[in-house]
Protein backbone atom coordinates (compact mmCIF):
# COMPACT_ATOMS: atom_id res chain seq x y z
CA UNK A 1 0.00 0.00 0.00
CA UNK A 2 2.53 2.54 -1.07
CA UNK A 3 2.02 6.21 -2.82
CA UNK A 4 2.31 4.34 -6.06
CA UNK A 5 -0.45 1.98 -5.75
CA UNK A 6 -2.78 4.83 -5.21
CA UNK A 7 -1.76 6.49 -7.69
CA UNK A 8 -2.51 4.41 -10.01
CA UNK A 9 -6.33 3.83 -8.28
CA UNK A 10 -6.53 8.06 -8.97
CA UNK A 11 -5.17 7.21 -12.75
CA UNK A 12 -7.79 4.16 -13.04
CA UNK A 13 -10.27 7.31 -12.24
CA UNK A 14 -8.78 9.88 -14.34
CA UNK A 15 -8.60 7.06 -17.63
CA UNK A 16 -12.59 7.03 -17.12
CA UNK A 17 -12.08 10.71 -17.56
CA UNK A 18 -10.76 9.90 -20.90
CA UNK A 19 -13.08 8.04 -22.18
CA UNK A 20 -15.72 10.30 -21.68
CA UNK A 21 -13.47 12.77 -23.38
CA UNK A 22 -13.06 15.08 -20.12
CA UNK A 23 -9.21 16.67 -19.30
CA UNK A 24 -7.87 13.27 -17.56
CA UNK A 25 -7.44 13.93 -14.51
CA UNK A 26 -8.59 11.96 -11.52
CA UNK A 27 -8.18 11.68 -7.36
CA UNK A 28 -8.99 8.74 -4.59
CA UNK A 29 -9.07 9.47 -0.60
CA UNK A 30 -7.29 7.12 1.06
CA UNK A 31 -8.38 6.37 5.12
CA UNK A 32 -6.89 3.92 7.03
CA UNK A 33 -5.00 2.11 4.03
CA UNK A 34 -8.88 2.14 2.43
CA UNK A 35 -10.54 3.76 -0.58
CA UNK A 36 -13.17 5.73 0.92
CA UNK A 37 -13.68 8.21 -2.19
CA UNK A 38 -12.87 8.63 -6.27
CA UNK A 39 -13.65 11.06 -8.69
CA UNK A 40 -12.66 12.14 -12.01
CA UNK A 41 -13.07 15.19 -13.85
CA UNK A 42 -16.92 16.03 -15.18
CA UNK A 43 -17.28 19.60 -15.68
CA UNK A 44 -17.89 18.79 -19.30
CA UNK A 45 -20.64 16.29 -18.51
CA UNK A 46 -22.06 18.14 -15.39
CA UNK A 47 -21.30 21.50 -17.31
CA UNK A 48 -19.99 22.72 -13.59
CA UNK A 49 -16.61 24.00 -12.99
CA UNK A 50 -16.64 22.54 -9.15
CA UNK A 51 -16.90 19.43 -10.76
CA UNK A 52 -13.20 18.31 -10.50
CA UNK A 53 -11.74 14.89 -9.54
CA UNK A 54 -10.14 16.39 -6.42
CA UNK A 55 -13.65 17.97 -5.29
CA UNK A 56 -15.86 14.64 -5.90
CA UNK A 57 -13.94 12.82 -4.59
CA UNK A 58 -13.40 14.90 -1.08
CA UNK A 59 -17.09 14.96 -1.14
CA UNK A 60 -18.00 11.45 -1.76
CA UNK A 61 -14.99 10.43 1.59
CA UNK A 62 -16.91 13.34 3.72
CA UNK A 63 -20.26 11.27 2.65
CA UNK A 64 -18.69 7.90 3.60
CA UNK A 65 -17.11 9.13 6.98
CA UNK A 66 -20.27 11.12 8.19
CA UNK A 67 -17.68 14.01 8.42
CA UNK A 68 -16.82 16.87 6.77
CA UNK A 69 -13.29 16.94 8.58
CA UNK A 70 -10.68 14.72 6.70
CA UNK A 71 -7.71 14.95 8.75
CA UNK A 72 -6.71 11.42 8.78
CA UNK A 73 -6.98 10.93 4.93
CA UNK A 74 -4.64 11.53 1.87
CA UNK A 75 -5.73 12.82 -1.03
CA UNK A 76 -4.33 11.18 -4.38
CA UNK A 77 -4.80 13.12 -7.46
CA UNK A 78 -3.09 12.76 -10.92
CA UNK A 79 -2.20 16.58 -11.06
CA UNK A 80 -0.89 19.12 -8.71
CA UNK A 81 -4.54 20.29 -7.68
CA UNK A 82 -5.63 24.00 -8.76
CA UNK A 83 -6.20 26.65 -6.46
CA UNK A 84 -10.00 25.04 -5.68
CA UNK A 85 -8.96 22.19 -4.81
CA UNK A 86 -6.24 23.38 -2.79
CA UNK A 87 -8.60 25.46 -0.72
CA UNK A 88 -11.25 22.43 -0.38
CA UNK A 89 -8.17 20.87 0.92
CA UNK A 90 -7.36 23.30 3.61
CA UNK A 91 -10.93 23.00 4.77
CA UNK A 92 -11.14 19.72 5.13
CA UNK A 93 -7.74 19.71 6.64
CA UNK A 94 -6.19 16.62 4.75
CA UNK A 95 -3.23 14.81 6.15
CA UNK A 96 -1.99 14.35 3.02
CA UNK A 97 -1.92 15.69 -0.73
CA UNK A 98 -0.09 13.64 -3.10
CA UNK A 99 -0.11 14.61 -6.59
CA UNK A 100 1.49 13.02 -9.74
CA UNK A 101 2.65 15.74 -12.23
CA UNK A 102 3.40 19.24 -11.41
CA UNK A 103 0.67 21.74 -13.40
CA UNK A 104 2.81 24.81 -13.95
CA UNK A 105 0.09 27.20 -15.08
CA UNK A 106 -2.63 26.89 -12.53
CA UNK A 107 -1.57 24.57 -10.01
CA UNK A 108 -1.95 25.51 -6.23
CA UNK A 109 1.43 26.00 -5.27
CA UNK A 110 2.61 29.00 -7.44
CA UNK A 111 0.24 30.90 -4.52
CA UNK A 112 1.89 30.27 -1.82
CA UNK A 113 0.65 28.14 0.65
CA UNK A 114 -2.83 27.42 0.49
CA UNK A 115 -2.95 24.18 2.41
CA UNK A 116 -4.07 23.42 5.78
CA UNK A 117 -0.27 23.76 7.41
CA UNK A 118 -0.62 20.16 9.11
CA UNK A 119 -1.02 18.78 5.60
CA UNK A 120 1.93 17.15 4.08
CA UNK A 121 2.50 17.66 0.67
CA UNK A 122 4.45 15.14 -1.93
CA UNK A 123 4.75 15.44 -5.56
CA UNK A 124 6.16 13.56 -8.37
CA UNK A 125 4.58 10.06 -7.65
CA UNK A 126 3.96 8.56 -11.45
CA UNK A 127 4.55 11.88 -12.65
CA UNK A 128 5.39 10.44 -15.87
CA UNK A 129 2.31 8.37 -16.01
CA UNK A 130 0.32 11.23 -15.03
CA UNK A 131 1.51 13.70 -17.61
CA UNK A 132 1.35 11.12 -20.51
CA UNK A 133 -2.80 10.85 -20.09
CA UNK A 134 -2.93 14.99 -20.15
CA UNK A 135 -0.46 15.29 -23.15
CA UNK A 136 -2.46 12.25 -25.33
CA UNK A 137 -5.77 14.43 -24.47
CA UNK A 138 -4.63 17.26 -25.80
CA UNK A 139 -2.56 15.98 -28.74
CA UNK A 140 -5.80 14.49 -29.94
CA UNK A 141 -7.64 17.72 -28.96
CA UNK A 142 -5.32 19.73 -31.51
CA UNK A 143 -5.81 17.66 -34.39
CA UNK B 1 -31.30 46.68 -9.80
CA UNK B 2 -28.35 47.84 -7.78
CA UNK B 3 -25.91 46.05 -5.54
CA UNK B 4 -27.57 46.80 -2.45
CA UNK B 5 -30.80 45.30 -4.00
CA UNK B 6 -29.16 41.75 -4.98
CA UNK B 7 -26.94 41.95 -1.47
CA UNK B 8 -30.37 41.50 -0.03
CA UNK B 9 -30.67 38.98 -1.94
CA UNK B 10 -27.67 37.48 -0.71
CA UNK B 11 -28.26 38.09 3.22
CA UNK B 12 -31.77 36.68 3.00
CA UNK B 13 -29.98 33.39 1.54
CA UNK B 14 -27.44 34.15 4.96
CA UNK B 15 -30.47 34.23 6.82
CA UNK B 16 -31.82 30.98 5.97
CA UNK B 17 -28.27 29.61 6.85
CA UNK B 18 -28.68 31.10 10.24
CA UNK B 19 -32.18 29.20 10.49
CA UNK B 20 -30.57 26.20 10.76
CA UNK B 21 -27.50 26.77 12.88
CA UNK B 22 -25.00 27.52 9.73
CA UNK B 23 -22.42 29.98 9.84
CA UNK B 24 -25.02 32.69 8.24
CA UNK B 25 -22.79 33.33 4.65
CA UNK B 26 -25.42 33.51 1.26
CA UNK B 27 -24.96 34.64 -2.35
CA UNK B 28 -26.79 34.62 -5.47
CA UNK B 29 -25.07 34.73 -9.10
CA UNK B 30 -26.96 37.59 -11.38
CA UNK B 31 -27.30 37.10 -15.03
CA UNK B 32 -29.20 40.00 -16.75
CA UNK B 33 -30.60 41.67 -13.77
CA UNK B 34 -32.15 38.31 -13.03
CA UNK B 35 -31.37 35.77 -10.07
CA UNK B 36 -30.39 32.42 -11.60
CA UNK B 37 -28.31 30.59 -8.60
CA UNK B 38 -29.12 31.02 -5.09
CA UNK B 39 -27.11 29.05 -2.16
CA UNK B 40 -26.47 29.35 1.42
CA UNK B 41 -23.65 27.80 3.65
CA UNK B 42 -24.90 24.04 4.07
CA UNK B 43 -21.41 22.29 5.38
CA UNK B 44 -22.61 21.51 8.65
CA UNK B 45 -26.19 20.40 6.88
CA UNK B 46 -24.04 18.38 4.15
CA UNK B 47 -21.10 17.27 6.14
CA UNK B 48 -19.20 18.66 3.35
CA UNK B 49 -16.90 21.21 3.62
CA UNK B 50 -17.27 22.32 -0.70
CA UNK B 51 -21.00 23.64 0.44
CA UNK B 52 -20.07 26.79 0.99
CA UNK B 53 -22.93 29.28 -0.12
CA UNK B 54 -20.87 30.87 -3.46
CA UNK B 55 -20.06 26.91 -4.89
CA UNK B 56 -24.13 25.78 -4.05
CA UNK B 57 -24.97 29.03 -6.27
CA UNK B 58 -22.19 28.57 -8.98
CA UNK B 59 -23.30 25.16 -9.48
CA UNK B 60 -26.68 26.50 -9.82
CA UNK B 61 -26.40 28.97 -12.54
CA UNK B 62 -24.35 26.78 -14.44
CA UNK B 63 -27.21 23.92 -14.47
CA UNK B 64 -29.58 27.25 -15.33
CA UNK B 65 -27.59 28.49 -18.20
CA UNK B 66 -26.21 24.50 -18.94
CA UNK B 67 -23.06 26.15 -19.47
CA UNK B 68 -19.94 25.99 -16.81
CA UNK B 69 -18.63 29.32 -18.03
CA UNK B 70 -20.36 32.42 -16.30
CA UNK B 71 -19.01 35.18 -17.92
CA UNK B 72 -22.08 37.59 -18.05
CA UNK B 73 -22.52 37.03 -14.35
CA UNK B 74 -21.88 38.26 -10.98
CA UNK B 75 -21.47 36.71 -7.47
CA UNK B 76 -23.24 38.34 -4.68
CA UNK B 77 -21.92 37.04 -1.24
CA UNK B 78 -22.68 38.30 1.99
CA UNK B 79 -18.62 37.30 3.06
CA UNK B 80 -15.56 38.14 1.43
CA UNK B 81 -15.13 34.51 -0.87
CA UNK B 82 -12.40 32.27 0.28
CA UNK B 83 -9.27 30.73 -1.66
CA UNK B 84 -11.93 27.65 -2.83
CA UNK B 85 -14.75 29.90 -3.48
CA UNK B 86 -12.38 32.50 -5.40
CA UNK B 87 -10.89 29.50 -7.34
CA UNK B 88 -14.32 28.25 -8.50
CA UNK B 89 -15.37 32.09 -9.53
CA UNK B 90 -11.61 31.91 -11.23
CA UNK B 91 -12.66 28.53 -13.60
CA UNK B 92 -16.13 30.20 -14.15
CA UNK B 93 -14.71 33.22 -15.33
CA UNK B 94 -17.24 35.13 -13.57
CA UNK B 95 -17.79 38.80 -15.01
CA UNK B 96 -17.61 40.22 -11.33
CA UNK B 97 -17.60 39.07 -7.81
CA UNK B 98 -19.67 41.16 -5.07
CA UNK B 99 -18.64 40.97 -1.43
CA UNK B 100 -20.07 42.16 1.54
CA UNK B 101 -17.78 42.58 4.80
CA UNK B 102 -14.04 41.53 4.56
CA UNK B 103 -12.78 38.36 5.97
CA UNK B 104 -9.46 39.02 6.49
CA UNK B 105 -8.20 35.32 8.19
CA UNK B 106 -9.50 33.42 5.33
CA UNK B 107 -10.48 35.69 3.01
CA UNK B 108 -9.33 34.88 -0.87
CA UNK B 109 -7.77 38.37 -1.16
CA UNK B 110 -4.66 37.92 1.44
CA UNK B 111 -3.37 35.34 -1.16
CA UNK B 112 -2.91 37.97 -3.66
CA UNK B 113 -4.87 37.66 -7.63
CA UNK B 114 -7.04 34.45 -7.34
CA UNK B 115 -10.04 35.67 -9.51
CA UNK B 116 -9.65 35.44 -13.60
CA UNK B 117 -8.42 38.79 -14.97
CA UNK B 118 -11.46 39.72 -16.44
CA UNK B 119 -13.09 39.57 -13.25
CA UNK B 120 -14.28 42.90 -11.62
CA UNK B 121 -14.52 42.90 -7.68
CA UNK B 122 -16.36 45.37 -5.41
CA UNK B 123 -16.25 44.72 -1.38
CA UNK B 124 -17.75 46.43 1.27
CA UNK B 125 -21.54 46.20 -0.11
CA UNK B 126 -23.87 46.00 2.67
CA UNK B 127 -20.74 45.24 5.19
CA UNK B 128 -22.30 46.24 8.15
CA UNK B 129 -25.13 43.90 7.77
CA UNK B 130 -23.32 41.28 6.64
CA UNK B 131 -21.15 41.44 9.30
CA UNK B 132 -23.59 41.70 11.88
CA UNK B 133 -25.48 38.36 10.94
CA UNK B 134 -21.99 36.78 11.72
CA UNK B 135 -21.07 38.17 14.84
CA UNK B 136 -24.74 37.35 16.18
CA UNK B 137 -23.97 33.87 14.97
CA UNK B 138 -20.64 33.21 16.94
CA UNK B 139 -21.12 35.45 20.14
CA UNK B 140 -24.64 33.11 20.63
CA UNK B 141 -22.17 29.82 20.03
CA UNK B 142 -19.51 31.24 22.48
CA UNK B 143 -22.66 31.13 25.16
Amino acid sequence: MTDDYFMQQALAEARKALAVDEIPIGAVVVFEKKIIGRGYNQTEQLRDVTAHAEMLALTAAANHLGNKYLADCTLYVTIEPCVMCAGASYWAQLKAVVFGADELKVGFRRHGQLLHPRTQVRGGVLAEECAALMRDFFSLKRK
